[in-house]
């Protein structure tokens, strides 16, 4: 019996004052965002990025998780008191928030027990029923809780966990994709490429953006699909015009 | 008679499968955020990052703009076919989806009426009522339509339209900012950290960010407020602790 695979969606919610008040430049939607579209086949649908509060974290965790496969969080799994994503998702899930005790135990060891103290004991209280997502890097874990995957908020560190994610997982299909840079303006080829996507409308997405570079103006046309085949029409329809037009293709 | 200032918040819509996919790295965020913050005092309550679909894109904009003073819109304002952002916001309101005659009449001259094709036509299309956001860097204007103001995707064209923004916008309190970065770990003043934010919870927001710079790690404490005495109460106490841990600080 051949599995049939299916589209996988996911959201990302970034908790975190510091991204919203703009103080932090968020780097981890754009990860999270490649790395699932290319190692998992899972295509984020939505991104929102909300402040630590309590009533605000459930209300999203609520409706995200109903309506995506899975829920990325990145923020508020460290030890002091604006940290509140595990106490919330409890909330949320109306479950027991408490020491999850092989969590417990790694910090434990991790710092030695005369240093583990109440703010580094605070990262092993998780949703009852959670599942660790280890942490390569720092020890503090991350956990799964239903569909919700809990991420710290720093780079560096929620990059290392990454690969710890994939066992949770069903993989969907992978979307190929295919970027042209061309130097030209949108509006030279947007009634052209207008056609081209309506007629592969329900295959390929073929999007349209603007750059600068070297003091040319230029537009990238990035079209994405599930299946190659699509993608390739498409991309000799593509080519068709820039050949009509006579348009410059930029090779990075 | 004295003018009650208030809390004046907003939130962010950016539109754009680009930037749910991963392949751009969104700057909008941050920006449109610290200048709310620092020139207009209104504070960013929520982001959301969704892709070019009506539907989605009718259905952000009613929620945000009931729930929020003012919805700042990134992206979707080109020439091409997955432009739909001032379209859906027709749809959103349900008004017409009509020509701008003043937005024409700018496209008009800056392009020339032989080179005013349709691509460029359609960046005259807007909500019926719509009022326009003058832009000095493309000439393609934003518009405000009641209260949600669209800007396009392209980091430095937004950033020259933002001046223009400031006279559609209601002011509200300055929030005053302070941000101690300390060679320590969040978990040894985490207990005192959260025993001042108790204190001053309805007049200062305490966050604290862990950092790593020159191999060392450290934490950013950053205090924010309306009341500039409340701030320099909190960052009194938050020294105490510091002189009394021995905890260097580090000058940036």
């Amino acid at each position: 019996m051949v599995k049939k695979i299916k589209k996988i969606n996911a959201a990302i919610l970034i908790i975190g004052n510091e991204i919203l008040s703009g103080r932090t430049q968020d780097k981890n939607v754009a990860f999270i965002s490649n790395w699932l579209n290319s190692q998992c086949g899972i295509s984020v649908d939505e991104v929102r990025i909300i402040p630590d509060k309590n009533k605000v974290i459930v209300k999203n965790i609520r409706s995200l998780s109903n309506k995506f496969k899975y829920v990325f969080t990145t923020g508020g799994i460290g030890p002091t008191h604006d940290d509140i994503t595990a106490l919330s998702i409890s909330n949320a899930f109306k479950v027991k928030y408490e020491y999850h005790k092989e969590a417990y135990n790694i910090l434990e060891k991790y710092y030695g027990k005369k240093k583990f103290n109440d703010g580094r004991k605070k990262m092993a209280k998780m949703p009852r029923g959670a599942k660790l997502i280890y942490n390569p890097s720092s020890a503090a874990p991350g956990f799964i809780t239903k569909n919700v995957i809990s991420l710290p908020g720093v780079p560096s560190i929620l990059n290392s966990m990454i690969e710890n994610c994939k066992k949770f997982l069903i993989k969907g299909l992978k979307v190929h994709s295919k970027t042209l840079n061309l130097y030209t303006v949108e509006s030279n080829i947007s009634k052209k490429l207008g056609i081209i996507q309506k007629k592969f409308s329900k295959s390929v997405d073929i999007g349209s953006y603007p750059f600068f570079r070297l003091g040319k103006i230029g537009v990238s046309i990035v079209t994405r699909s599930t299946s190659l085949a699509k993608l390739k029409s498409v991309n000799k329809e593509l080519l068709k015009i820039i050949k009509e037009k006579k348009i410059q293709i930029l090779k990075i």
